[in-house]
């Protein structure tokens, strides 16, 4: 069949990009070859919140005396049933994704995608079955899947990835987690509060490093605190999977430890799936993993695109979304801005919550910036004490010579809905000053964005 | 002693106002004749905000199965315990105030205070000593309580206003609640989650009036489903307390109808303390209720200032800190503009939630707009299908003509902490198309305002 835009591959930059291109008046396909919505809706951002959500609730059970609860006997996960409830809450949006494709009268072809050159794709299907359609632009969007270390291969059964991790047979009665990024540290919080005894080990001096320090040595006091053993500055240097337990060998500063445990978990990031898509056939260029693409995503190759995971910048799926858009927006010959990579949010959902944007402190230095900083703990914070939720604080950055908002760093409950108001602040050019006249609604955790602006400019009045 | 500023009343109008005139090096004392924090942190909005995190943690345990959790027996609440933890958050922000007054060098004048006119005010104290200060600057801070209908006198033991309602000595089996703004349908979600009996008695047609149409309705129908009775357009003629249980007349569309009750709980607004503060004897002017000031809350009498419940303006307690701010750093002569009205945000802590700002749609189209209309509902939102929360939306409203973001109405899990975007964007003038272009991360329920903002533009994707 011949279309305006093909699509290949289905997640939250493959699917986002279909839907807006329909909505436009292409004709329009998409290429999948596993389940629609990708890893994000089926094997990601989704049903791992859904996990989260149990484990909260676990918690709340736990911890229903502090809030006047009664309850008789004690709570239980039923591991069975919260990861049931986890792929039925994906299968759900997966269902959603077909529906808003029927909707948007896109075609689904599903098969594994691969660029023939001169505007062709051909798609083999599960059966073997091989088609070929044409388009005048083709959105590559075919994602990533967790990256393998030499040291650490993953046999999907003791070594695991985040796919097995969701879909556990049983609950493991202890896990190692190697890497401490958002994937690493939510799964090590949701197997620890059901009560898996956890270890995570951390390649560089402090867990989630992407963020601040400050968050970073917080998170880690507080994830102590629940129980979870944390190894920074050591290196996993092989496993042991020959007997029951997994005998696992991490070098530390002080030398070789051994730690046994019934699962490793490997979070070390990602690989791009750049294999067997034709990039070489039709002489798209790419380096290190990504393909090269301009602000509108467009490679070397006329009429071939690039979105997501693949491409420069954050892979995450809130950035593959945004850049479907970009790019079918100028395909289009809509007026569209390149995308800020400079403000986007990241969110890590364990509990408390860590979500931040812009620079940290330590890069705002780096930049050479000179900088007013701005901090507001939830202990002093009525709706954080109401909710039990003290765990935390609010950091914010400023360029102290124009007011412009650097950056912001939040640890604590409900972040993760509160940093989108600094994303769209800085979006609109904020100053420190019109943050502070902005009026919070009282009570709310959202008010420390406020005080830790003030703070930063000596205005602080909880304090 | 003499002052450059005293200020009576120490609530969140007051206190901010005392932290504020300190931080900018003015001899500041505060009048109190109660406990410090005032309504909002001793019998306001701290308070309650615990006891709905009760209520909340109970209906997990209720619905623990839905999340994969097993609970043997049943959870129970403790009523006792739950009025006990309330009562000491509330005793800890209490406290907290007292601490700020300390470190900010702020005396402390525990008394009824009261203008006597060219800068002096009286100070009665409990034990009725009486001292007089003085000062070039006074603030009136005093504030609200419960407002009393004359077919509706509160007893304080069977027909009970909202400080009684946070502190009863045992759990009613029944209660009918009179008025459904803020705080009614605050304490009809708490009593009705923990197991009593609930009816709302509104007069008007729809419950938490003030909010969008739309928003009114959605949350009536989730109420109704939690098991509150609601009963609009309609009024409680009068209570016979004569009996064991109440015996409430309640005069609907169809006649009258007597409920029984164990608590009449009246939330029919609040009246400003404006007696005996001195007015008349000062010769400040007043008018129904409202002491009159200008934009930077200067009443006719100088060096007298008037901010909170008792001037024009939405009384809440986010409303009475800014006004503090604004008045204070007027005084100090500072660079300050004049609060926006149109651009507080107002929250109903109820499960789901309710938070807004700015025009509903009715009030927009009676003030003239040609407007755009957006809804995303969380049903189609991924964060709240994993966080079980799909309950509720987020409706916007737009200038057809040049962009501006009339209004938001949010119901549903987390909005209170979300409207806060709304706020600051539309302080920084946004247009629809920079909320669309924010990126929002995925998952959260913050999306959905990008996604209503973009429905109203014929660009949502997840529709």
């Amino acid at each position: 069949m011949n279309y305006d835009v093909i699509v290949i591959g289905s997640g939250p930059g493959g699917y986002v990009a279909a839907i807006r291109a329909s909505q436009l008046g292409f004709k329009t396909a998409i290429v999948e070859k596993e389940l629609l919505g990708g890893i994000c809706l089926n094997w990601g951002c989704i049903p791992t919140k859904a996990l989260i959500k149990s484990a909260q609730v676990f918690e709340y059970i736990n911890h229903a005396a502090d809030y006047g609860i009664k309850v008789e006997g004690k709570g239980e996960p039923d591991f069975e049933a919260i990861v049931k409830r986890s792929r039925g809450v994906a299968d759900g949006m997966s269902k959603g994704v077909q529906f808003l494709m029927k909707k948007n009268k896109i075609d689904v072809i599903m098969g594994f995608g691969k660029l023939k050159g001169q505007g062709k794709v051909e798609v083999k299907s599960a059966d073997g079955a091989v088609s070929e359609h044409s388009a005048k632009h083709i959105i590559l969007a075919t994602g990533g899947r967790s990256r393998e270390l030499p040291n650490l291969p993953q046999d999907g059964k003791k070594v695991i990835g985040y796919r097995q991790a969701m879909t556990l047979p049983t609950q493991p009665k202890s896990m190692v987690v190697v890497g401490s990024g958002a994937i690493g540290i939510e799964f090590a919080y949701v197997y620890n509060a059901i009560g898996t005894k956890v270890t995570v080990v951390e390649f560089l001096d402090n867990i989630v490093p992407l963020e601040d320090e400050e968050v970073s040595k917080a998170l880690a006091r507080s994830l102590k605190k629940q129980g979870i053993n944390i190894m920074t500055s050591s290196t996993v240097e092989s496993v042991d999977t020959s007997g029951e337990v997994c005998k696992v060998n991490v070098k530390t500063a002080k030398g070789v430890e051994v730690l046994e445990a019934d699962i490793v978990l490997s979070a070390v990031g990602i690989a791009t799936n750049l294999e067997g898509i034709g990039l070489e056939e039709a002489g798209v260029k790419f380096d290190r993993g990504k393909v090269l693409v301009d602000d509108y995503y467009r490679t070397n190759v006329e009429g071939v695109y690039a979105i997501g995971d693949i491409v420069k910048g954050q892979a995450l799926a809130h950035v593959a979304s945004a850049e479907a858009i970009t790019c079918v927006e100028k395909i289009a010959g809509l007026h569209v801005e390149p995308i800020n990579y400079g403000n986007i949010p990241g969110c890590t959902y364990c509990s408390p919550e860590v979500a931040s944007v812009g620079y940290t402190e330590k890069a705002a230095r780096e930049a050479g910036y000179e900088i007013k900083v701005g901090k507001f703990p939830f202990s002093a914070s009525g709706k954080a004490s109401a909710a039990g939720a003290k765990d935390g604080f609010v950091k914010v950055i400023f360029d102290a010579k124009y007011g412009e908002f650097l950056g912001a760093h939040m640890l604590g409950s409900n972040v993760t809905e509160m940093i989108a108001e600094v994303v769209a602040a800085r979006k609109l050019e904020t100053t420190g000053h019109e943050i502070i006249k902005t009026i919070h609604p009282h009570p709310t955790m959202s008010e420390a964005l406020m005080e830790a602006t003030a703070e930063a400019y000596g205005e602080v009045i909880h304090l």
